[in-house]
Order: structure tokens, then sequence, then C-alpha cells
């Protein structure tokens, strides 16, 4: 930590924080400069909570060299995580890209049936779909529920294919534990504690989203909370940030894939369905993503996007899945040879 | 609802748009243009789900004229909605500016002790505290939870002031509600519908924080789940959004208190400490937000803000805050003379 | 500057960086820590340009402690800038309140005349009116360019008001200088810095608004350019960021009145009508900027805005200035009795 | 245009809107709702200025559907322009992958001419360089102006390498024209609409940087104002916006490539460069350009990052570079295969 002080800082001021510094356990490195002072801390194990130096007189700022992350950091953990989902299918590091699809939500047995179906048929490991949708409007569809993860786990065993569906609640995470492989924290949670320490309970893999204006600093400690309750098991998902732009649903920010690999030893995959919340840009987007590296990707598909309870305009119909599908095969294998 | 159709849309595909607002039980008017079509949806009552025609072939956006809430809208409820805290004190409308003050956190008993006789003293109504804490890191304070809880309440009731503390998990909700007059969602959970729905079923005050990057109308519908479970009693509070400056912790926002008082009949408090993020901005814009209209303000104080658990640096003293109280209070009445 | 090092730096990846750091004729400081080390960099009187610093090997982070600016700074000029008018009237300080109002563009010398000689009469000493428009569209309205500025400086003398238009290119700096009191920089313009030094030369007074998405510390080096031309006369005007909200035009920044006071010795006013983008909110928001203590307000006024040539949607009619200019009168006779 | 009423207007509003409607040549519509009244307006050939109707009584909201630029857009001149550089050279629509390579800066003549020549023998078409440098700080080097220019096209000439550099004013677009094959718009000047006009003059190609906060709609109209001066040759390059997330120097926006070349005929590039900061994610993400299907990419090439004068920390170096280039040239290859 560096406590960079006032111009007009007096002596005692500096003398009080460097006394504060060693009250801590810590010692104090002054720096002195022709404008200003900066004093260092030094000793410390970790992130050094800077509560004790906030508001003290003449500090001009407090800089954090230690991150508020340690467990997820590819500093103290610096082999791949490679998380496995339902004893087999596997997920970051050299494993094969990962395949996440299916509908928005989950509407009725049919539309889940045929979905799993189709995905088993063209080799997608994991079926997606919405037991429990956070909708911006009390007044739309909210998901079938408990309904909906009796369908999901009964066609995911039936058809033979891993599931995952978002759990909104921490009262929720023993029931949805039970039917599905995958427990996925949506944007809207992803700073829903209180939720994160549950999920960090289990032994379920976990997939983590991108908050909607999450830094990659947050989403990572954020990680950080599932981890700490002894869960390694988390995949970590960009989704697209909100920005000023609205001529997509959200910006996608690509760049963080390269930028988590290098910080985070997790997987990390992108969701170009919510991140464009566009049909006709989710397979340039799916592509660009296994061109950057991406250890997979969730992308929306339904069997009649034209009547989706929710998220028609971005899903894809099968046809167009089933092309992107390949192509998607075709530029994992092209990327080995690069 | 408008559904404005591609410059190359076809005839049929204008059809069958008219054709399924028909069967959804709606009156299609098209408006030819020059360039392209667009078709006006008539009939509804309300917000239409435009989930039957997204990504139908053809269109190229679909514009909602009605609003994703109702019972908050003064279209519904012209009249202000004036919420009664702990039997007496009001908030909104013509009710005097509402001050809410008090630690980020409750730290110990003397600490909250302290605080409450100073704010009964000086005639603040409302002491905050936080007992659940949500935190970035999982390595920092996370608050005293429970403890915290019987402290807040036997304090306020050996004090005589009332009391607000943040509820973060639904199943925490009944038991918070017996320890404060005020349950508060804080801006990571604004979205956290779970949560809404249970203070929705309480008839406890709940003051709603603006989400991080939450729009005006995510806001005003997130108030619109807990009104739709039946609890009215909801007092909106601007704390500042994220944006791309990072000179101050949050941007403030302060416009939306005029927006919100146009289209909305809850009261609306703004909070300076979080929007700022820095001591030296907080009476400033707490004595603006009185110019700007808001129907009270909640700020931070604290018995000796350079020691505090967290957010010291956007904490006052009592020396400090005991003068913007008088300077609020000046103002405001000088306000009426306007 | 600091200088911190990664995790897994190793020593002569340091011993390079210290070097490098004597070979520019500074001092480096060691601050070794548990985790990583970082370097502090002594002996300079300014900003430090880290470009030899910058992609070298084991290098985290490069942390600025000294601002890209110096002589717009506060540390170094402690004493408030007072900028003068045409001579007399004074901005900054403890001068009274300025107010510069008139319609967004000059469409003709009726409504120009019209508003000076209103303007005029209820005090308000400075007319702006802008002559060349940046606006989005080439379809639009771009002004009346020279045409514009001879109407404006015929008003101005005849009526007796001193008067105030955009620059938007160096070329046109001389011929806009002969006819206005102020030169304004627009928010598009913020950083056009072959405009910035053309201001910068002439002895005019500069109102600098701040960019779209112009964070505080890029506003003030935008000043830093003008007033190292050797133009001291620089008053800042805030006017709306552009953030994810759509509600408001921009998002109005209050926050930044008292930061920017702080920081800076230049005088800073406020433009509600830009920054709100809406008539309704203008009003609540001046006054919300007299009680944040800002130097001054820019307001759109328009003798008929519903025929206004642009931004009509945000210009207040003769009758509701005039209520607000008295409002804005009192409170700022107010506000010095706090 | 669809003119939203208020749930409050009343009759003689709604009239009074048609009236103005009717005044200016085009028809009204009215689309009765059960809460409110829209009015559609029908007749016009392009763009409405809606500034009669702005501010009048009872309208809600005014919403374009019309976009604000014509001549860029696909709607009206659907084949793909393919802009010529320098008579051959061709990017847009079929044409292979344009690369365009250099450092940040002209610093002086044997690093212009070392990275002209390296790019030469792989096999690069364009150089770049900045002559004049727009630097947040005056205290920043700022270019070598006139003498930049002079070394770019002897050694552009010397070497036989196309060249580009940025021109940041009107009165330097004939200088620089003659010095250049591409003149280059900067993200800063975007809505410089002078500056626009005056390169839409020229008959070089200009490459138009999206601004730094700049939406996809204002891109595209700041374009047009090139197109509507008679210039048609003008590539467009996404080059990051700025966001909340501060770990990279912009957020990189891939997904408007796609959707610029659904909206506009015009090519558009990708700067990972800028958009990223980060010389760790540029490999990644203009690999991530060419799946995504951009027509061609910008990079940053120094032959000594590290002490480079500007942008050293997101430069490759030459190794870096003849690496990244084989694999684009081995992915683009590979795309059309799918």
């Amino acid at each position: 930590m560096l406590i960079v002080m006032h111009h007009s800082a007096l002596g005692k001021d500096v003398e009080k924080v460097k006394k504060t510094i060693s009250s801590i356990g810590f010692k104090a490195v002054a720096i002195p400069g022709a404008e200003r002072t900066a004093i260092g801390v030094i000793g410390n194990q970790g992130w050094v909570d800077d509560t004790p130096f906030r508001g003290m007189k003449g500090i001009l700022e407090i800089i954090h060299v230690t991150k508020p992350y340690k467990l997820v950091s590819r500093d103290f953990h610096p082999a791949d995580t490679v998380v496995k989902i339902g004893g087999k299918t596997k997920v970051g590091g050299k494993s094969p890209f990962l395949l996440i699809a299916g509908p928005c939500a989950v509407e009725d047995r049919k539309q889940t049936f045929r979905t799993a179906r189709f995905l088993k048929k063209i080799g997608v490991p994991v079926l997606r779909g919405g037991a429990y949708k956070p909708r911006t409007s009390p007044h739309s569809f909210q998901g079938l529920r408990e309904e909906g993860l009796e369908i999901l786990s009964s066609v995911g065993e039936e058809v033979g294919i891993l599931t995952i569906t978002e759990v909104m609640s921490p009262e929720h995470v023993g029931l949805v534990s039970e039917h599905v492989d995958v427990l996925q924290i949506g944007a809207r949670n992803m700073q829903n504690y209180d939720l994160l320490k549950e999920v960090g309970k289990t032994r379920k893999p976990v997939l983590l989203k991108r908050g909607l204006s999450a830094t990659v600093e947050e989403w990572l400690a954020s990680a950080e909370y599932i981890l700490l309750e002894g869960n390694p098991e988390v995949v970590l998902c960009e989704r697209g940030i909100r920005t000023f732009e609205t001529a997509t649903r959200n910006t996608a920010d690509l760049s963080v894939i390269t930028l988590v690999k290098a910080i985070s030893h997790l997987p990390v995959i992108f969701d170009p369905s919510h991140a464009t919340g566009k049909r006709n840009l989710v397979p340039s987007m799916a592509l660009a993503s296994v061109a950057a590296g991406a250890h997979g990707a969730m992308i929306e598909v339904h069997p009649d996007p034209e009547h989706a309870l929710s998220d028609g305009p971005q899903s894809l119909n099968f046809r167009e899945f089933e092309r992107l599908r390949k192509q998607i095969g075709a530029l994992e294998g092209f990327m080995k040879t690069l």
C-alpha cells in the first residue's frame, strides 16, 4: 500500500501516518518528492485494510498495490484450474472449447426436450435453461421456478446431457443443486454476497457472470468469495458490460478474456447472446471469442425464437446454431495450429 | 408499442406482424413512411410483452411507449406518497426534509450509542448503521450481523431514535424487520428480485437505493416489485452511479431528483456520502440536494471517522455534521420562501 | 511516480528500472513488500514522462503521483483566480454568481435583440448565442456562422451586454475574438489541442466546457494548454457527462464543482441546460449549483422555445427564466449567510 | 418520426402537434392508445428536424425512426464500398484484410525508416506514424509536426510503402494531404466538424476513428459529413470506447464490426493497440477482429517499444508483430473456408 501525502501536508501529519503504520504491525518507508511525500507500507502478507488511514489529515490518496483477492490470482496459484462438470466434461486450461447452449428460459417440457435432444445430437455437452428468471419488470414472465427445475433435471437425465441454471437466492441453492450440474450466478447477483457464500459451500461447479458494471477486480473478488468458502470450481463468464452505447444490449468486452487469463487461473468463457442482444451479432462474436482464447461459450438457442417467452431476439434457431457449432469447432481446431 | 419495420421489409412481413398483433387481442395501425413502415399497437391497458414480435422478420426496432411499471407511476397515482416511519416521522410530499445519519457500519455498542445520542440531541430522527455489510473483498470486515442488529435495536429504543439498516438476503428479512424501523435495499441488491418481493410482503418502510448502473426506468421497475407485493411504503434513494470518472467514488446524479418526482409519486432522497465518497464534497452536495428538491438525505457520520471500520473517508465527524445539519435546516426553511 | 513491480519480477528487472531512473536524473527508492516490490521516483520537479519505463519487463503498474497539469493547480497557485470579462464583470473567488444566458443558436437579429434586451433589463451581464453550431448530423442547422457573429456583436453593442459564443476552429479564433467578449470551447472540442493553443494566444477570457467523457484530470490538463500559452483567463464549465443513463441528455456531475474548486484556482460554472437536456429540470439544477458553490451558470433562454432552431426542449422562455433569475439571486444571498 | 403524447395531454395539445406536422408539409396519423396517444409523421423523405415540436405542450417523447445519416447507410447504397489507397491497395468488401502498422509517433528518420523497411519486407502495405500528436498534457511530447510529415513521406517514397498520419486541424489538411496517402481523423476529433468538412473536400481516403464516447449513430453521422462534401473514400476504425473499466485503456467494442457492416456500406477496421492499451492483449484481440469479420487492423509497432516517445506499453516489437502478422494471414485464409 502506498499513501500519498498532500503537497501541503505538515511534518506531523506524515509522522502520524507513519506511527499508525507501525501500530498495525507494518513498516513505513517515506519517499520524499519535490512536490509531495509518499509513504510506502512494507511487511504485509496480503490486502491491507486501509480504514485506519482513511480520512487522516494530510493524505491525498491511498493506493493499493495488493489486490482484494488472492486465491483466484495466478500469482499464488500459477497452474490453470480445470473445472470438471458432471465428473467428466472439462473446462479450462487445455480442455476443448466448452459449449453451453439452450433457451433463455425453460418454458415447457416439450421445448426443453427438443432442444436437449438437438444439442445432444450435435455434441453440445451442457444444456442451459432458466427456471428462476430475473426480469426488470414484475409484469414480465418470471420463470417456471421449481417446475422448471424438474423439467430441466428430468430432461437432462433422459437425454443424457449436463445442465446449468441460474440460482437467485441463497435459500434455493440446496434445491437447485439437486437438479442441475452447474450453478449459474447471474450478472445482477454478482455482488449478492450471501448467495456467493452459499454456492461456495456446495461442491457444484459455479458459473460466475460478470456484473453489468463490475470491474475485473470486483469480478475476481466475487469469485474469491466462492473459493474462500471452499469451492474452487468456478468458471468466469463475460457477458457484456453496460456503457453509453445503446445500439447493442450490452458492450461485449472481449479483451477481458486474455486479461483475466493472465491474472487468474480460473477458466473464462463468453456469452455472445447477452453481450450483444442481437441474433445477427452472435455468430461473429462467438467466433471472435474462440480466436481471443476463451475457454468456452454459452449461447442462447431456441426451437422457435420468434415465440420465445424471453430473449427471443438474441436466440439462434437450430439451423443457425448448428452452422455456428461447426464453425466454432473448425476454428478451434485451426487455432491450435497457430 | 410501436413496431418499426426495415426499409427492405416485404409486404408479407408487415402482414405477419399485423396478424400477430390481432392474435393477442390488440389492434394494428400501419403508419407508412417514405422510407419505412411503422406499426402501432392499440388497445393495450398497460405494458405489452413484446416477446411474440421479437426476432420476427423485417422488424427493425420495437419501441415501448408504455413503461415497465405502473403502480409507482404518477400517471396512475397523481398524489404524492407520504411514507410514515415508526408511526409519526414522515417523508415525501410536503413533509419536512428527512435526515438519516449514522455510521456506515455498527462497530460496537459504544460507537452506536454515542452516535445515536448525538443525533437525538440535534434532532435527527433516524439512525443508520450497517449490520450486514456488502464488501467487494471477502477479506474486508463483513459487519457484526445479528449482533449488530441487537445493538441497533437496543440503542434505538434506549435513546428513542428510529433506525434503518440494510438487509441483504430474503431469509434475513423477518429478523431484520423485528429490529429496525426501515429496511434498506442496497445498490448492489436493487435487482435482487427475491429480496424485493420479500420486503414487499412486510409492512415496513423500504429505502430502495438506486443500483450502480441502474437506469431510472429499472429503478422504478424495482420499486414496482415491492408495491406489487402490497407494500406501498417505498422511499427511493439516489446514491451515485458508476461512470468513467474516478475522481469521485461514484457520480452523483442529482438531476434524477426532479425527474423522478415528475414521473413517480414516491419520495426520493439523496445519499451524498456514497455518491461522492469524499468527506469534503458531502456538505456542498447535501445542500445542493435540498435546493434540488430532495425529500431528505442520508449522511454518514462517525464519532471518529479516522478509525471507522468502513467508509471512513466519506464520513463526517460530529462537529462537521452538526454544522451541516444547521445549514440544511436553514436552507430548507429558505427554499420554502422561493 | 511509483513503479510497482510484478510478483514474479526478477532482481535484474528491478535493477534495470532503477538504472533507468538514474539515467534520467532522478533517484530511485525501492520499497520491498512481502508480495512485490515498488520503486519510488524521487527528485522530479513536476510531471515525469513515464515513456522510458512503459513496457519494461517486470513492471506491473506505473502510478503518477504528480498530475499532468501544474499552472491550473491550486498547489502552485493557492489564490482564487478572478476572471474579468469586458473589463468589469468578474467571475471566480468571491465575485457575485455570474449568469450567462441566451439562445442555443443565433437565429436572426430580432430573436437575438429581443433576448439581449430582456436579459439586460433583468440584470444578466452576458448574452450567449451560437454562431457556429456543432451538430451530430450534417443535415441539421449548422448556425449562421459569420452572419451570426455580426448579429451578436452589433446587438451586444447596441444593448450594452457582454457576449459569448463558441469557436470551433483555430482559424476562426481571430475573427470570433473581434466580435465577442468570451470565447467558448465546446464539449466536443475540449481536446482539440490546436484550438486550445490558439485561444491561449489571445487575451480573451475562455470558457472551457468539460468534454462528454472527460475526466476532471483531462479537463484541467486541457485548461493547462491555454494557460501555458499565456492566457490565464479560463473559466471551467461543467455541462454533464455521458453515461449509460438516457433519461436525461447527459448526467449532471455537480460534485465536480467543489472538487475542482479544491484542486484548481480557476472559476467553475455550471450549464444546467445541456447537463439535463430537459426544461423542467433546469430550474432545480440551477438552484442546486448555487447551493453547491458554483461561481456561475450558463442557461439557455429563448423568446419562443417551441420554435427554436436548436435545443428548444432545454430552453426556458422569458417568463420561466425571469422567475429562475430571481430565485438564483435570492438563494445566492442566502448562501452567504450560512 | 413518432411523437408520443403524455397520458394527460389534452385534445388541443394533440391538435396543435398535428397542425404543426401539416404546416411543415407532412401528414399526421394519430395512434390512440389506452394510456396515451402517439402521432406518426408520414411523408418525409429523410431525417425530420424535430425542432418545431420540441418543447411543445403535452409531448412526452419524440422518437426518430429515420437516422441522422443517409449517404453512409446501406439502405440507400446496398453495395459494399471498396476504398482504394494509393491507387492499388484496397480495403472493404471482399478485399484482403488490410494491415496498417507502425509507431504511435514519428520520432526520427532512423526509427521510421527501420520500421518501414521491416513492414515492407513482411508485406504490410501501409505505414502509420503520428506527426501531430494529441496529448492529454501540454507537458508531453507533441510530435515532430511538419518535420514528421517530411520524414514520413520521404521514407514512404524511398521504401515504397503507403502512409497514413493524423490530421488535427482544418488548416493542416492541405499540407498533410501532400505528404501521405490516407488522412486519419483521431478519436478526439471525431466531432470536429470543420475538420471533417475539410477532409471531405479532398480526394484522399480518410480513416475515421470512433470517438471515445461516440455512439455508432454519431460515428456514422460524422462519416456522413465527409461523404456529403463529396469524398466517399471513408474507412471506419473502432478503437475502443471509454467505460467504467480501467483495467484496459479503453473497452474494445468488437461487436460494432458486424453491426456497422450491416448498417453501412463503408469498410470498418479495428485498432487493438488503442482499444486495449496493453501489449499482451493486442495479438488475441487482433485475431478476434479477423474472426469477427473486420476489413483490416491498425497496429502499433515500434523497433524499441521500451524507449518509444509515446504509447510504448501498447506497441509490439518487430518479432512480436511478425509472428502476429503470420497468424493474421493464416486466420484470414482459414476464415474464408468457413
